[in-house]
């Protein structure tokens, strides 16, 4: 670790959770250079669904590579990224009846968020987004703007402007309609908050704490933004490629938002790639309007591609949709047995978490865990939930031998003095 | 190209400027699915100035994916990210007596410039930047707010905040001492400048015209920065790696920035990757203060690592410099020879161009080229440069075939109608 | 009317609801060109609650011209001046226990507001300033920022920053506690809503719909912004100066506010004076910090220092709150008498008023008065409201005059079937 | 002075340079409480050009009191109003030409300036001003953000924004031709600077400096705002009503602006009052769009209506010229004879100083002037100006003994040690 510590920056953080290196990964295990084991419920936070250099992508990747594919394309046509759209939209849009222009800005999360709200305000010629509690979108300043963080925010050294928030679905209390009070604020001219140009959400917020949109709220939502021709971008970038179950998040509300934003594990493989998604009616971009050095990153567009194939089965899904049950179950009967915990069951589908009112509990869990072998992240401004991320093709055993880490850390914890 | 058209948004660019689908390549040439060949001056916009899929490169990944080796890992610690950071020290940093500290942002050149800006106001208290006329630093707001470009600032749809452009070397015209006017802004208390956190700036502008600042306007831009107790950024993601002839550009002035930006070539391969580098002083962070998904980009280290090679023997440099001069002469016969192109040469390295004053010229050069098997991009507001950007490592007879293809197309333009 | 028509922008606006020239005024009395006489309900938005050409401080006023009193003086020190702040002390300050340092902004609402968001800003170092829904604070961009008015800010002509707004007592339903909500945004780290410098609030909101603040409602903000270190700024602009029957307004709520505005009514004459106050260990500034070349009305300090006579006697403040009841007692009977108003009383003392839920009724009422012999505005973002702004030493007949030729109005109106 | 001290803000200045309580005043003279009498060199930082209660404004303004003319109105039509639209027609646009609407904003100069920002943004539909290097435009934010004097800007407690300042006539130095330079980042795309919805600017800039543009910089300024369609605002709050030897300051220029703020001198008598005008075809308000409570403060009407009496002969104008030409035949000698004052007269007509470049000498010469009964003002951001703004219609004897102080003054320092 001394490297580490000698010459990178202070504002690494990860390593400071997990302090080893790693070294080697498959599936949902991974080995550090000592050779230790672990089980990875982090899942690169949400960067790797699929797990660890899955065989599959891993054979097409070296293909690819050894055949000298063309791996940096900028946005110049390759034949990689022909398949990649023509896949996506086989198997993906197409059967979810989205008929979706597809953008290809910079790699990451916080570029396609970027994307998406540059093209609200050009297609509405509005400033302000509306963003929600607790809502996570990326660093740079325009995401930034919209996320609620707020240390995060400080970060950024100035002002953060053209962005209101509203609260996120039961937050405050169960009594308070938030989407009432937000409609409250565009119907009255005397609000003080202008019709904005989009709102942007997460159907299950990742880093804000593990808190769920019920799929009702969602509709309402959409109707609402409907009903004042607001843009309704949702950021799947953590909760989409089967995350909660489903390949976007947003199915189950059945709603279809105007924008989607897409990164993290979309690629399959865990290297860089992001896109956006919207109505074609939308695509006022002029050419290059956004742009960026990294959106042909070909050896993205052959993972991504043989990534498709799983969903192309619909047993996948069932599949994901199950172990997401075994988790909230294993979850319940965690919370019940320990009430010392004081905690929530929080999460949809394998994006689940227990939500601690014990101070430093839940990053105790975390970290008793990394002991025991388990890699697991906590959620929340506080760090008040512990956060379970498993791939969502793990195997069943090595799920369960997971559920049995948290379980014994819990036990042992609960017990201390500190927390009692 | 149906399927681009059809499904890709209409933001995308260099796909209409090169319109044929690519999928293969190796080191300066390009392939087709036609497999029509072409020579490639373009090297991803300055990210493959090793040309394509260079073998060495190519072995170290394939056994890094072969062997499983752990390929995302955000900033945990990894052994191929330990290597590249012990590497880049050994090769890069101590022979150059630079003691850099290392941050990983999102693996692009906007997330490195994004994460340098916010360092920049955290470290001074201070606001404002300091952007010069037709530099380009990306494309989310933060780097947006410092980018000249007019076209894509309206891309924001917000105004631009923050930031004050200043005339860059040589701007307005050859009599004005561009530092002495921005002096006089700052000694000034009533000038409506405020002394800014930074000044961020590019020695070669890349996309704003292949326009150099002179080694000894650097060197006083940096004494001003000294005296004035600013930060002074460099922005070297498309001059650096080697592109003028050094693997920093600024290297020749004498100067060490107290933050540098990096990326584009930086991974060797193409892959996604970016760095900030600043003095240990600076380095202030909050763990987790600026982060993203894709920080650990472990193919990425593992290509970047090998990519060093090059630099360790330092006969490569010579070369990179010789093919340069060799440019750079080429240049100066075709500016001379064909004095309907109204030309001026422009540019350092490897990083060339003719600035054409016949309106629309510079755009046909390009796309005859194509037409005979070059690829070449144009630069400038206008796009009145073609700009030549051939691997660094490039053989001298691709080379030579490139001047050939260059100069055939503008022979046969300077004759046609339209541009006399 | 023509030479307004013809010379005077479109920005004009009560000529057009009054569309008359008037020329003669005494206390709630009014006389255009024609002789026609009108009572006035209106008092100059609040500037005249002492009505028209008080007698005492005319015979002050015309005595102090006569004698070549100095009659700008910027910030110098007057004898006037000086006269005004001791007397201000004495009558006004030192009675309540107020120890407020007093600061002279230029003379208008508007900018000691702006002096007070400044201040506010630079005592603690942050920017965000919460304002709340339908708050109405002024028209130049800092005070324009914390106004809700959609068309007002519309105005503005670029997006307004650096405020955020929370809901006013009572806004949305009555089952929500707005002030649990606003703190919830406060303690939460992740709710996107940063500390902010200060609250400015209006105990009740004359332009934004006479709509009233409770008592425990100002005093637990008080109690709110006390626990998060937060200024507490009231805009007594409209409010103050005995509107509501004390002279600061949040008198009977039991508060100290960090910092208060002042102006209107402030003169007592009609003749533009500000001032804004603030506890002593705020007062910060540098000297000439914030400044204005029209500080030092002394006009404006003779009448101001003459009308501080009123407020020496307490039986005043009884008498003013006397006709507040009455007012409200006739809108109360007004209202359940017709009940086709679909009408809401509110307000509080002499700023009082009534809510029709009957679109455009409430201007037409304005309207009918003016016809019989009333000047009356209309309040809210719809001109829901019409609003009873009598003198606060308006005489029992005049004022019940002015309540008959309401009701007449009212009664003659809501038999139209365009309102049935 | 104690109460002063004990009660006003830290934030009051001119108190402390001219530190004695005033209280009688006339023409060219004031006197304190002592029965110490000044020669008033400084006419209110420009707000009483006519002296101080010029004897036909008084009897004007003591026979409208005294029969009760309507002393607030807001914006209602007055008769006094519509007097002194219809004279400042006849008397001062008609003669000159000049086809304006006039709009009335609150009463102060940052008023009439933040209307004339936002009637440019709502014309243009773009957000940026052009401002210039020391200009000075008001203490609010919209204000603050085109005024170059850090220290104020400071005061803002946040980044002030949506402005660009631009080099002023002669900045930097005398070769740099300030507009072509300006004008290269309008022609030039990729510049940064966004073409702008205006350029405000003063053609001589009273607090700054005592800067003058010359005419042909005016002219072309003028020029070239027509060819980029950018509104030209001339900010004559200062410089206007005949303070440079004409009403309006840019009348020898032969420009006619879009818009123009007034405020200052235009009432006469020293009380609030400022005007926009601007080309009709300009007049795109909304009803009330922008609005304030003393909009009409019929006082300043009727003084500023006999004001205007004094233009109605045409050889007032030519008194005022005579006496700018002594005074520039004073400055100049007093120059020449004292070259320990290292100094450069500045100025036009009756707005002139001289810059001294010895550090300090400047205030210590305003301060000495002040000890012999002369009050004068400084100016520059470091006060490196000491400011001669005699009333525009001194007698001759005045304004030579104001002279003898001054020289007096400057002859006992030069002298000293501490500036040799």
């Amino acid at each position: 670790m001394n490297i580490f510590e000698k010459y990178e920056s202070e504002v690494r953080s990860y390593c400071r959770s997990f302090p080893t290196v790693f070294n080697k990964a498959k599936g949902s295990k991974m080995w550090d250079e000592e050779g230790r084991e672990y089980i990875d419920f982090f899942s690169g936070a949400g960067a790797l669904n699929y797990g660890h250099n899955d065989d599959k992508m891993k054979a097409k990747l070296i293909e690819y590579i050894q055949n000298d594919g063309i791996t940096h394309s900028l946005d110049k046509a390759s034949t990689a990224k022909g398949e990649f759209i023509q896949k996506f939209n086989d198997v993906i849009l197409k059967p979810r009846k989205l008929d979706y222009k597809i953008m290809f800005p910079g790699p990451t999360g916080t570029n396609t968020v970027e994307s998406a709200l540059k093209l609200a305000r050009k297609v509405t010629g509005r400033t302000d987004i509306i963003s929600f509690t607790n809502g996570f979108h990326g660093m740079t300043i325009g995401s930034l703007s919209v996320t609620g963080n707020a240390s995060k925010r400080k970060g950024a050294g100035v002002p953060l402007q053209n962005a209101v928030t509203m609260p996120f679905d039961n937050y405050v209390n169960e009594d308070m309609d938030t989407l009432e009070y937000f409609e409250r604020f565009l119907e009255d001219g005397g609000s003080g908050v202008d019709i904005p140009a989009a709102v942007i959400v997460e159907t299950v917020q990742g880093e804000g704490g593990i808190n769920v949109a019920r799929f009702e709220w969602l509709k309402r939502l959409d109707e609402l933004c409907k009903r004042w021709d607001i843009l309704f971008i949702i950021d799947d970038v953590q909760a989409g490629v089967g995350r909660t179950g489903t390949f976007f998040s947003f199915e189950p509300a059945g709603i279809k938002p105007d924008i989607v934003c897409m990164s993290k594990s979309l690629s399959g493989y865990g290297v860089p790639f992001a896109i956006t998604l919207f109505r074609p009616e939308l695509d006022v971009w002029n050419p290059g309007e956004h742009n960026g050095t990294f959106r042909g990153n070909n050896h993205a567009f052959v993972t991504a591609t043989a990534a498709l194939d799983y969903w192309a089965d619909p047993k996948f899904e069932k599949e994901v949709q199950r172990k997401g049950k075994l988790t909230r179950e294993f979850l319940e009967n965690l919370n019940k047995k320990y009430p010392e915990l004081k905690g929530e069951v929080r999460g949809r589908g394998l994006m689940a978490g227990i939500a601690s009112d014990v101070e430093g509990l839940a990053s105790k869990v975390a970290a008793e865990a990394f002991n025991q072998g388990l890699i697991m992240e906590t959620s929340g401004f506080n760090d008040e939930v512990f956060k379970l991320f498993p791939a969502i093709n793990i195997d069943d055993e090595t799920l369960k031998k997971g559920f049995d880490i948290i379980e014994q850390s819990v036990r042992k914890l609960v017990k201390e003095p500190v927390f009692n």
